[in-house]
């Protein structure tokens, strides 16, 4: 999707023409466009991803090797909470009865509503103008006990519920979905459509003069999207629920036709249809005692057609996912959970008035002239479009100061109202001024770094990789320069002993590069530097790989992809440089002068817990032991030699 | 591989240090750049893309639904073949006796040179140091008959041997490589290296003083291969084969060792390892009778540095295939298949002689000074290097005159020798100043162009895809000019008659667009033009799908991806245009005036088969019946709506 078209009656004729428009991604505004893909796609890539990545982290786990199986039709029965464990990091305060449905049970009955007797499918099962059938096919699974699945209880330490609007975990915690639904229906048709509209492989906004308005969205495989008013549908009013025996396919192609003319619009192949009733509602509270923690539709619900649904909901996961996982592994305090609450309930608030104020003007009548006061302004319309575009893409979410965000201010302002500021005495604040484009609070923007070894240019969040692991990014400046070249070794020398946060907060036993992640970018040319230009602990190394070729980048022209200027567009001084601090989901923790060792030590302090001796070797020192060596002898011994046949 | 590190002996202290660098891929020769993959990887792209794509277009032909499998393991043992059939296109003149091997005899036999026990790979098995096995193979096959696995006999029409440098078919045909073995040996090691040679993720060529030669090839997974001169190895001299027995991976390592010094390195973990002795051969013929043909090693060979042995074969491949295709199909007549000699042989003794010439001065000494007239050059290295790498990318390759490239001069001087022009009388010269980089006889360079119907970019190459299909390319020129309007008129009325060649060399029953594509690209303004300005001809109709949106483009700035400045780097005039016709393998045909239809008429009668009558409508005029039909009914009569639920 590139170009919006805004399609609106002719103020003399009434007949709808284009009178506007608007790129669909902001340009420049992320190195990603824009795309509609369908949702079956986005689930397929996540599984595939769970899959390989859990097969390969598992393979040595006995009962694991087949990594990670994402169960289907599976209902939860019972939810039980003991309080008084809440606060043991160790403990296992939850249990949960799972039950296996039938395949019988698992497919949700679809209504008739075939063209011509194929199984035409539709959408209304799932839409929010059916009714909540969860506690329907829990009975029906209870009758089927018997003859059906097995049951499983199982105990947790912290549990997700992310079981969409009607959710089963939020209802037996009690929480609530604060909000209304309006009368707005709209129907939506997956079509391929077969028209002389020229826009119909654009995205459009077509509000008609008085039957109501359109929005087309393009798809893959010829298929479009329309998202059509239903104003002639019998709907009770007040908020409450539609008829939705009035609701087919034709009817709805019969809305658009209307909405569309004097163009025409029909189809031969539909692949998809249904129809809702718009609501915005936000939850009460997304968490049981940082323990049981509710994401998505559960806690945010609101009309479909500003693409949010699937995205700020997968925002809730990762949000939560990395705190929830390092909390498991031992390296932070569960200080970090309650920011879960604290970050994602005010996006959904700020999601939901937007949604709020935009759906109003989508389902609204075009003024007919600036005295017509029930009327929408189009111009209004188009500026809440662009603002939209913004508040869609991501990019403008600005997490409030916390225990994770090193920024100034009143944290329950800026968030949800939780308190999730630690210790004053650890609280560090940040020196934005030093990077002026890496805000604190929003996500790591990315412009292009060379890899000082072999020159191949990297997006700068590639190199983010969500691991779990957090960053510290050197932007050492211009190396070349003597007083920088001092500056780095003490920071290198400062990270490299025994108790060094890098070692203090690491695990025994693995290595430091397993919780923090060192990355450099300098400014000096790419071709009169080197790796061994910068201390061992920026190129760590190891004893099977050698140094590692892949932690430092230089901002520097590259041969076939244009110069990132990353300094200038981060807003970092070439020659003196700075030091940022990244979570583990990209968002900017801390902003700091290049060597400041120790507000980097004091950030992580605040919430990272100090870990028992007998960790391994800082992986800076192994290359003298294999130089001696092979003045010697040439190769390793060759009973330590590995070599194999890896697919390569 | 972005980069090229040339090191060499500095003139003083004959120490080895970094003289020169060049970008390895020249900067915008082409969208793509150059990158390493293991050989295996390309294999499973080739098998996986058969697959899909044989699934798809065979589904519904009984016995084919699981599509095409490739078969290992296979060995003939018997070819025969019919002269006198040789120019009947209907005939089977080939007759080929096939046997399946047993797993046991299909899995060669590899040398025991594992360091510690576990079995490292060698490629000792296919080097050029081992003799021809294929006829031991063959033997053993026979043995095993009784118990192993089944035989076949295969009638073909037309038969391509890609069976390497040993081919067996060419030994059948009586076919000769022609050219000799060098005295130059080298060995392969693929490692992941332990050293402090700054540049190791560089390609680097590396002359030692006098110690022979290093090329180093960054690779996946943290692998680097280096190319090693064994200037120690025994060697028989005169171009016999060098005695394998002393190459191993230690002796290897111990060469490159020597060479790199004061500079060390080792390894921990090698992949592979192998050796080869350098040899510059080409093939007499390619093919016998056009109905037998060799294609890859099998016609020609030479040393791997360049690069360049998958490449070119895989191109002799890519040349082959649609000539052969569209003469079985029915729609070419037999005398293209010529051109396939004529441009891939050419090819071939292009290469032969750049690789000689390259291996010459990879594998010499470098001259000690301007007096030393026994070493080579480094300023001529670095020069062969920079114009290898334009010959390696592939996009040098200019074919001669011949029945499919329109331009002037001699067919046999421009190919290898073979004539490949048609009838006089339906020769067609290409005015070549329409369209100066547009280049007769080359590839069609790529440049953005915006799709007009959804302002999507799209590398113009992107849309050239490899079906079989021959493309014209209408340059409309400034389609909002009322003179350049009637023009693409007309010409839009001359393609749709029913005696256009768009109709006359279509099988009976398909539709035109299976045999050519139209794809036109305007320079008037996007936002001033729809699809509806051209004729019908020009976005087919199709009464499923309605209009095709995907056949006109526009040369305009896109929001994200910048300007490609299509017109003015095509160097076609913005207001008038020109029209160019495309080989399915996206080499250049002919270039003439926009609205030149005869040419294009004379061009395509040369080489294409007059077809019977019967053919479908010309898929442009139904849109008239649908919208009559809509002002009535609204949608089409259910019994012809076509409803499902296709994975979207």
């Amino acid at each position: 999707m590139l170009e919006i078209c805004l399609w609106n009656p002719d103020p003399k004729t009434g007949i709808i023409h284009r009178s506007d428009r608007i790129p669909d991604t902001i340009p420049n505004i992320s190195r990603f466009q824009q795309v509609v893909l369908h949702q079956g796609r986005i689930e397929r890539f996540f599984l595939d991803s769970i899959s390989e990545n859990s097969k390969r982290t598992l393979k040595a786990v006995p009962g694991w090797e087949d990594g990670i199986r994402v169960e289907h039709g599976v209902l939860p029965t019972s939810l039980e909470f003991d309080e008084s464990l809440a606060e043991n990091a160790d403990a296992y305060p939850i249990t949960v009865r799972l039950r296996h449905l039938t395949e019988q049970e698992a497919t949700p009955k679809q209504s008739a509503t075939s063209l011509n007797g194929s199984g035409l499918q539709d959408g209304l099962f799932r839409s929010n103008l059916s009714s909540d059938d969860t506690q329907e096919l829990l009975d029906k699974s209870k009758l089927l006990q018997a003859k059906a699945g097995r049951e499983e209880t199982v105990k947790a330490k912290y549990m997700l519920g992310a079981d969409g609007a009607h959710s089963w975990v939020r209802n037996q915690l009690g929480f609530k979905l604060q909000g209304e639904s309006t009368d707005y229906i709209w129907g939506v048709l997956d079509i391929v459509p077969i028209t002389d509209f020229p826009d119909i492989r654009m995205r459009c906004a077509i509000h008609s003069e008085s039957s109501g308005s359109v929005m087309v969205i393009p798809r893959e495989n010829k298929l479009v999207r329309l998202y059509i008013q239903l104003t002639t549908t019998e709907n009770a009013g007040g908020g409450k629920k539609a008829d939705r025996s009035k609701i087919n396919p034709e009817s709805i192609l019969a809305s658009a036709q209307k909405i569309m003319r004097p163009y025409k619009i029909t189809y031969r192949y539909c692949d998809w249809w249904t129809a809702y009733q718009i609501g915005q509602r936000v939850g009460d509270s997304f968490s049981l005692k940082e323990r049981i923690f509710l994401a998505g539709d559960a806690v945010h619900t609101h009309s479909p057609k500003a693409g949010q649904g699937m995205n700020v909901s997968m925002q809730d996961a990762f949000n939560l996912g990395w705190k929830v996982a390092s909390v498991v592994n031992g390296t932070s305090d569960r200080s970090i959970l309650k920011t879960y609450q604290s970050e994602r309930r005010r996006i959904a608030q700020d999601l939901i008035d937007f949604d709020h104020r935009f759906s109003r003007l989508f389902s609204g009548r075009p003024a007919k002239d600036v005295l017509d006061e029930e009327g929408i302004s189009m111009d209004e319309f188009k500026r809440a479009f662009e603002k939209g575009n913004l508040f869609a893409s991501g990019v403008a979410v600005d997490y409030g100061a916390s225990i994770v965000v090193a920024k100034s201010g009143d944290s329950t302002k800026q968030g949800d109202g939780t308190e999730v500021l630690g210790a004053e005495k650890l609280r560090v604040i940040s020196n934005q001024g030093l990077a002026t484009e890496i805000k604190v609070g929003m996500r790591m923007p990315s412009f292009k770094v060379l890899n000082q070894a072999d020159a191949r240019p990297w997006h700068f969040q590639e190199l983010l990789k969500s691991n779990g692991t957090w960053r510290v990014v050197v932007f050492a400046g211009n190396i070349k320069n003597p007083d920088q070249r001092a500056r780095i070794n003490k920071l290198g020398e400062k990270l490299s002993t025994s108790t060094s946060f890098l070692t203090r907060f690491t695990p025994p036993n693995k290595r430091y590069d397993s919780v923090f992640e060192l990355l450099s970018v300098h400014s000096a040319p790419r071709q009169e530097v080197t790796i061994f230009d910068f201390p061992p602990v920026f190129h760590p190394w190891d004893d099977n790989d050698g140094w590692d070729y892949w932690k430092i980048f230089v901002d520097d022209v590259s041969y076939h992809e244009g110069y990132g200027d990353a300094y200038n567009n981060y807003g970092v001084d070439r020659e003196k440089g700075c030091a940022v601090i990244l979570r583990p989901d990209q968002y900017v923790s801390w902003v700091g002068e290049m060597d400041d060792y120790e507000s980097m030590e004091k950030f992580f302090s605040g919430f990272m817990i100090e870990q028992p001796g007998g960790r391994e070797r800082m992986a800076t020192n192994g290359w003298e032991g294999v130089s001696r060596e092979m003045n010697s002898t040439g190769l390793p011994a060759t009973d330590e030699a590995v070599v194999g046949t890896a697919a390569a």
